[in-house]
């Protein structure tokens, strides 16, 4: 090539990279593929079975990403959960529905590709494929070098589920005194990461490698815990036949004040105790560290509540106790009352 | 809130910006839904029916972004096609299976988010999803201050598709002395911007507003042209119960050398001519501009070829002929021969 021409590479694109680097990962993205999947990497599309069992099955569908936690994974150098966050936030998603998880596509935006990121991240989120029985049938990146800021990526996920029609959630009949069932939190999952950096490193000039203050291990750590799926705990209930579970709300972006009010039909609102869950000490690091007040806490983090179960009060215990035998923390965090749409957490 | 507390508006991101931004386009988000849209916007995820015609149903499932396209959309101040590039390249990606649109989910990434930017992308999204006869039923938008660059957005759209599986391309059966038919693109689609901007804005000097060298309007102009979707031109030709078409190939990242041999069997190769087809003039534009050796503009850019059909040589005047009554510009521009797998473009 002549001394001054340019190339697409010294344009800061390099697509042989990109095709390396999925190469190095490609049979962890295989092992996700089971016989329903008739087609995968190196199509122009993923295929995937379309006939489904039952009477009325029904496609549900999300698209997601995990916001600014990339950027403590980058100031970490630690992406390993990164790829299981974007997938379990989506399994979660579907699951608010009742359905499970069928196939999973992923997007890599980065100002230029780094191998043992992207290695990290769809890695991982291979493995969280397969431990929820998702295909990953499908994924693209690109180097945008000027649009990501130098050493900064974006992960989104998209994920297509299932669920019989006569089991979608959230169910009708919920009424005033079915109780609200919270299920713990590894942390802040993907949401709130703008303020808690912020916060914690802006603010309070704190680091990912200081210890976390009131708990274990570092900052960093903490913060990057990655997204539970709460597909498997939920599993059982959900196949139950005197289908205890109303409706299910994924505490995420707006946290129980805005997610809650989601599955909630008029004239119903939600009453939510707080402190009636145990707090992952991460939340007052972050509060103390920006001042910030318990009500925009509460709107932004999950604080501790990963997923809410709306159930009868008479199911309360037995679904107490049927979390508890799969290994997750519940709690009774509230009840429904008559009352204007909306969630008072107080 | 006390004035030296931290808000999640005050960290860069304000979730209600993002619903209002996303309420105003509500009406065109819901004129993409036809019946077997079982749930849009507001729940955890879109829910779409999942009983489909035909024996042997298959989805196809394809994610992507639209480059650095968003950056010459910027400098333009012009957002309104990208919606319609990233809707359309997605479609062309699945008919390149033979498949036809389902459903369509978007994500819209940002630093921070300006309204008129997001209803120019996503209200494009949604026409050129009524266009494609396919239901934008999710999306999702971030702020992510510190990733993106000030004033940059990246969007990302996943898309799902139905094929009866005896009618999925490519077919087998592909052999020496088949036709390759190319159809027009519009420009450069969504592919090459990197290189493409580099050449015309750094190395050249030139800015959008400038005439485009050797054709008609600016270079913006040229440039922003949406992506073209294929699928109403070759609807026909796909129904079409002698089955002409064998094969489909959309021309993106790595052009017609790197996307001919993703659905050639091996033993085959393809021999193209260059200049068997009407090259848009913004391609002379930039090839001019970076000094950039042809066989770099190749494997980076369509270079006025969109779409690649594999037919019979027997068939080659009559799919040339259908695609002319389509309304599309459409050229044969090689062939198949013996050899290994890999596309000659000379």
């Amino acid at each position: 090539m002549p001394d001054d021409s340019l190339s697409y590479a010294a344009a800061g694109v390099d697509p042989a990279r990109a095709g390396a680097a999925l190469t190095s990962i490609s049979d962890q993205i295989q092992s996700t593929h089971g016989p329903e999947v008739l087609a995968g990497l190196g199509s122009f599309g993923g295929v995937f079975r379309g006939t489904f069992a039952g009477d009325d099955p029904q496609i549900v569908a999300s698209i997601d990403g995990v916001g600014t936690k990339t950027k403590v994974a980058a100031m970490a150098g630690d992406y390993s959960g990164i790829g299981a966050d974007l997938v379990n936030h989506c399994v979660n998603d579907i699951l608010c529905q009742g359905a499970r998880p069928l196939f999973f596509l992923d997007y890599f935006g980065c100002s230029r590709l780094e191998d043992h990121v992207f290695a990290q991240v769809v890695g991982s989120a291979a493995a969280a494929c397969r431990e929820n029985g998702c295909a990953l049938i499908g994924g693209e990146t690109a180097e945008m070098p000027g649009v990501y800021v130098d050493g900064e990526v974006d992960v989104v996920g998209a994920i297509v589920g299932l669920v019989e029609g006569s089991r979608r959630l959230p169910r009708t009949g919920l009424g005033p005194g079915d109780r609200l069932i919270g299920i713990a939190s590894s942390g802040l999952h993907t949401n709130g990461f703008s303020l808690a950096r912020k916060a914690l490193f802006e603010r309070a000039g704190l680091s990912v490698n200081d210890p976390l203050p009131g708990g274990e291990g570092t900052l960093g750590q903490a913060l990057l815990r990655p997204h539970l799926s709460y597909l498997r705990a939920l599993e059982p209930l959900l196949a139950d036949e005197s289908q205890p579970i109303l409706a299910l709300a994924h505490i995420t972006g707006g946290g129980l004040p805005d997610n809650l009010p989601r599955v909630l039909p008029s004239g119903l609102m939600a009453r939510v105790e707080d402190g009636a869950w145990t707090e992952p000490p991460v939340f007052a690091a972050i509060q103390q560290a920006g001042d910030i007040p318990r009500a925009e806490m509460l709107k932004t983090f999950n604080m501790g509540v990963g997923m809410v179960l709306f159930v009868r009060q008479e199911d309360s215990s037995g679904c107490l106790s049927a979390l508890s035998e799969a290994g997750v923390e519940a709690w009774e965090i509230g009840s429904l009352a008559r009352g204007a749409r909306e969630a008072v957490v107080g």
